[in-house]
């Protein structure tokens, strides 16, 4: 299919385009999961109170789905679109994917 | 308050006892988790398909969780029984803590 | 805004467009959760032991996710397409409404 | 089990004790979210902006998490505290039980 493969959906796995400043972003959004994880980690080896530990494991989900919105918004603005664009079965396709993406990723 | 401290509310923060196996447990899923976490790193400088980099994200959001759980597990066994084993306020007070705890973090 | 009242975003805030599959499906659904929420009720009332009637509200939870998916799919379908299509700021709008959406309504 | 049953784990399913302003409190609540959800039918009826019904969902969703807030209050005051205090593999068993609970029902 060759809108699939423009669309990032082929054997390439790319996006078919991403925002710099998203991707900036989102870089930066990482490394600092990261070091909330080593975090974690440390408050495990030293016994800190589970509670404790356990905010701090909220606060690293509220990081990542910080991430993944941005991700979704770049989705939208350029794989969705394209998709919408183009119409027909392809733009259904891309309604089902979505959904799915949307009801299992966004907890 | 002298149960708090002995129940690591106090100023030491510590848990009032971890299980070695839960502790190891979690160790090893935090280092996997680091692991995960600069994979999705690479992801996005790579500017891999976004559903893909999001269903990694939601895998992430799953090993925490799984880690919280066992968490949640030592609280309950150490510090809830012994506030409840207290009774009166002390276990209000935690029941309290609980329910904000489990509301906040478990989604 | 022109397109906005056509979208069904102004004062009479209508949708765009309703498929009558969805429509039914969703009138069928929540008639159905009526019942459940009355069956909750007696649940209560009868001072049914508490994690079984949680149980049951998670049933509801779900049940409230299938409606709000297949509305989320009629408003991709309607008025997402026809803002993409549009392009521009009514785009972007859109964009940003559908990611408050998804990230206060999805969970 | 014998304690299973004075629980309210057996047959009779029942909470070994519910605490009235907790009863009520939760009796009131669900007439209210029967009477969000027969508004959920009309605005569906009415083909009213998806949006606009996906957030009256949400709403639904925190009052019904809101229920299951004060269940589990419940069930922390009284068949969690016997189980605690009975200890052994009752106290085990009622652990599991609850973080089965909290990490199926709390989202």
């Amino acid at each position: 299919m060759d809108d699939a493969a423009s669309c990032g959906c082929g054997a390439s796995r790319k996006a078919v385009a991403v925002d710099p400043a998203i991707k900036e972003t989102n870089q930066k959004r990482l490394r600092r999961i990261e070091g909330q994880v080593r975090g974690l980690q440390k408050m495990v080896d030293e016994d800190r109170y589970c509670p404790e530990i356990m905010v701090q494991i909220a606060s690293v989900h509220e990081a990542l789905r910080a991430v993944g919105r941005e991700l979704m918004r770049n989705h939208l603005r350029h794989c969705v679109a394209q998709a919408v664009r183009t119409g027909g079965s392809d733009a259904e396709a891309m309604y089902d994917e979505l959904l799915d993406l949307i009801y299992t990723t966004s907890r």
